[in-house]
């Protein structure tokens, strides 16, 4: 990492208009301007003088800083992402100089940056709840569909005293969540209530917040799958705990073997760890796939005889494109092996910002805490309370996912019919990716059941792999940066999401839009080619 | 805080639906009507029997939780806040069942929720960038402000590829952080760079990452001021840091003494604690004082000749009452001293949730980061991106703030007037809540130059302090809570905040709207005559 930082820190240099020379002449100008007076210190022992040189009366140094934030990493958003960042802005200011003519960023799972569209009911809603002013008037309801103005009343009038701008109740305002606790009762058969949803910006700060409870010290460790998404492994990191691997194994399509946890389990009881949960990601994310129900079982039975919290991140539950697979709650499945509140320690997360809507820049999600004695969840509730609440917007769209419209509705034909329209292409971009993938020399690619992500693995010649090594590069970041440099496409090294030591993937999203797909599998498959041609054994 | 975490907790069992014995009924019925098979592992040793406890399962207890959430306490949410809840539920479901109509919430900075009016200039660009989709349709135009749906197409177009819905940069989206510098050098007359603007869900985010940058291990301090606000300390506890306090001086107005800053810091210096940051709150918080120019510029060349961080707690900028004072922020102190960028580092907070707009809901803000190196700046950029981005309306909202309605613009006027009423009042509000307060029997309150508070000084009765200790409370609170069950008011005891060893206080928002203040004054009044009286030594 520490040549990404470098890199990284020349461009932030290069691009900085605070150069020190410029800055000291910029300051003597300013000082002069300015109305404040500058009489009693510049007279000190500190002088001009000392200013030219970089940052020294800085206290902060790599060598000062928190070391737990230096050992965290994040790759959807690191090396290869800043390198197309870069060439994006070569592109901008000297249009021809590479050989593709735009960047196209698979790299996260960000739909609506790629050009899918919001659903319109959810943005009206949005709008109307944003500037409830207009609600009453005629041109109105020329602009929005009758039931966005209906459910727009509706929500206003659960805020307590209509405060769309107020801070709410610090899990969210309880009338959204009595919404999303009946969404989730309708899509799992059980019951569930509105004291166990905490409203978050988004998925993220609530993995976050469950990390900084559980996690003590290193001593403490987290199960998570490998491949997992890196947002785990930073946020284990960052609260100093311990990642305590379990292998997919990829070629039973990523499944999930219980005999495989116990013996890391036991592996990491035998080290000194203290395994406190076990995270699961199901759809998979990098890896795609969609977790049986006999599989979700012995999970369950696992985390419950090993005493470990379950959290389950299911962000992709709306995301399947197979027919003979199904999202299952892992809740739905604990409650129909008859394991109540009581039994196991369960927390679901879920967001706005995946499924069909996309809506990643509303940063809105909730989870579901069940399981855990009121004390500990009066200590959630607290840390919770100590950033106030989470954006009303995101609360109001975490509603509206969990409760879109119903058959009946004036907006419902057109919610429909966007929905299906973004799912159905989804499966079919996500086909034809895979199909592209799987054709290529060396690559071999599990079907993307569900998510928003292939995750193939690619068999490196020697020849490629010596030829990272000269430059210092992991196998897989060396291909994604060739792959950057030649096509424009971004996609993410295998080693951001680990891997089986000795195997190389990336991930990629299947999210560019269905017309931009051929060509991007024909530059695709042209780099491919014309790598493995320069490096074949 | 022991009693406050087993009330909380009776509360949540009583409000759970989930009672152990409930819970067990319904999960029989609702295994039996799941579509999931329940087979496998209900055989196996964990029988329905062994549900019935609580929680026994569960591995993690108050024993086993991280002790740095443990520690953290956050009381402007805290015990009294839970006990006006109560009082609330039980005036709605049994009206006249207290000696008052309504709770009063004065314990935190929340505006929109006492009945503020959002701006209508900055709900309206909101509305129109969550659905930009009515842009150009003629009935907009009858409902929206020329300059509001200017101003919309203008953010719509600074977003890529109009994506409202994306992930934006991790430190927010370009163009409203250039809009948002060039609010900051109109402020300043300085220089402001867009490269140094992390748009954040709030302040609080901020200063949590900030906390976590520079917090190691508990031997590394960061000053606050006493009274402060508790975000610091809970951010503090939860990064596993000390607090090192250094006090307002109350008989000054709250001024800040350098030679107290010296002492306090050759204090921690010699318990062993590596002192890395100074926190200032200007205009204070809960103090409501102004710093002078004079004292801002003593705290600069304080943090620069002891090698601190210094971090500019602003978000009350706008919240300035009194003619003889002024806003300056740090930043344009520091460089009309003709410190430039090398010399200090220095981050100012702002959020969109105080000032005249009151925003809390929306959780906008950002934080200016000037005076660190390249490397340092690459890993704050990491932390940033760990959790993707800030909330795309928050960070639109940040920028209007930065950059409201100007001369000559259609909104302008109404703006004005918007701005203005609430500002006016608000210093009107203080007033005549702290000549109230002056006026009562062993109270006395600094007034208030800026920010949202009083906090006025409570002289206690010997008696008092002994019925608080009979019942095992701190005296503070134990006026608080009289207080809020005598009159629906609801105050932050002192305690919560921090105040010198013996003495009282107690924090209570400017905010109930002014119609409301005369029954308010009133109402405490009584109250206070009361309490002397039955206590009076």
């Amino acid at each position: 990492m520490r040549r990404f930082v470098a890199n990284k820190a020349k461009t932030l240099i290069k691009t900085s208009v605070f150069s020190s020379s410029s800055l000291q002449n910029r300051n003597k100008f300013q000082s002069c301007s300015s109305s404040l007076t500058s009489s009693r210190f510049l007279g000190s022992s500190y002088s001009f003088s000392s200013m030219v040189d970089d940052y020294k009366h800085t206290p902060l140094s790599r060598d000062t800083l928190n070391p737990k934030v230096l050992k965290c990493e994040y790759a959807v958003r690191g090396e290869i992402v800043t390198l197309a960042q870069k060439l994006q802005q070569e592109l901008q200011e000297k249009p021809g100089s590479h050989p593709f003519d735009d960047i196209i960023y698979c790299n996260i799972g960000n739909p609506q940056s790629l050009g899918q569209q919001p659903i319109t009911f959810f943005r009206e809603v949005l709008a109307l709840c944003d500037h409830p002013a207009i609600l009453d008037k005629s041109e109105t309801q020329g602009l929005f569909s009758a039931d966005s103005i209906e459910r727009a009343y509706q929500i206003v009038d659960q805020i307590p005293g209509r405060a769309t701008g107020a801070y709410s109740h610090s899990q969210g305002i309880k009338g959204l969540r009595d919404t999303i606790a009946a969404g989730i009762e309708t899509r799992d058969g059980f019951p569930a209530n509105s004291d166990d949803i905490f409203l978050t910006d988004g998925a993220s700060p609530a993995v976050h917040m469950m990390m900084q409870l559980l996690i003590r010290s290193e001593n403490d460790g987290i199960f998570c799958p490998i491949p997992q998404y890196p947002l785990y492994s930073a946020s284990i990191a960052l609260h100093g705990g311990t990642l305590v691997p379990y292998y997919l194994d990829e070629a039973t399509g990523w499944g999930l073997e219980v005999s495989d946890l116990k013996e890391q389990l036991e592996k990491a009881r035998s080290q000194g760890t203290n395994v406190r949960a076990l995270v699961v990601i199901n759809p998979g994310n990098p890896t795609g796939q969609v977790l049986s129900e006999d599989n979700q079982q012995a999970i369950v039975e696992f985390c419950r005889q090993e005493g470990l919290v379950l959290l389950a991140d299911e962000v992709y539950q709306e995301n399947v494109y197979v027919p003979d697979k199904q999202f299952h709650s892992f809740k739905k499945v604990a409650r129909a092996m008859g394991y109540g509140e009581n039994d196991i320690p369960l927390v679901s997360f879920q967001s706005v910002s995946k499924g069909y809507y996309g809506e990643c820049g509303k940063r809105g999600g909730y989870m579901e805490v069940t399981g855990f004695s009121p004390e500990i969840r009066e200590q959630i509730y607290k840390v919770a309370s100590v950033n106030l609440c989470s954006n009303i917007s995101g609360q109001i769209l975490a509603s509206l996912v969990m409760s879109p419209p119903k058959v009946g509705d004036e907006s419902y034909e057109s919610y429909s019919a966007e929905k299906d329209g973004i799912l159905s292409s989804m499966a079919r971009r996500a086909k034809t990716i895979e199909e592209a993938l799987n054709s290529l020399e060396g690559v071999t690619c599990n079907r993307t059941e569900g998510a928003m992500y292939l995750f193939p693995s690619i068999q490196l010649p020697q020849k490629a792999i010596e030829a990272a090594e000269a430059v210092h590069t992991a196998p897989d970041t060396f291909y994604c940066r060739n792959l950057l440099n030649a096509t424009g496409i971004v996609a993410v090294p295998g080693s951001g999401f680990g891997q089986v030591p000795g195997t190389w993937h990336f991930r990629c999203t299947i999210l560019p839009q269905e017309d931009k797909i051929p060509a991007i599998v024909d530059r695709l498959t042209e780099f491919h080619k014309g790598f493995m041609d320069q490096y074949r054994d």
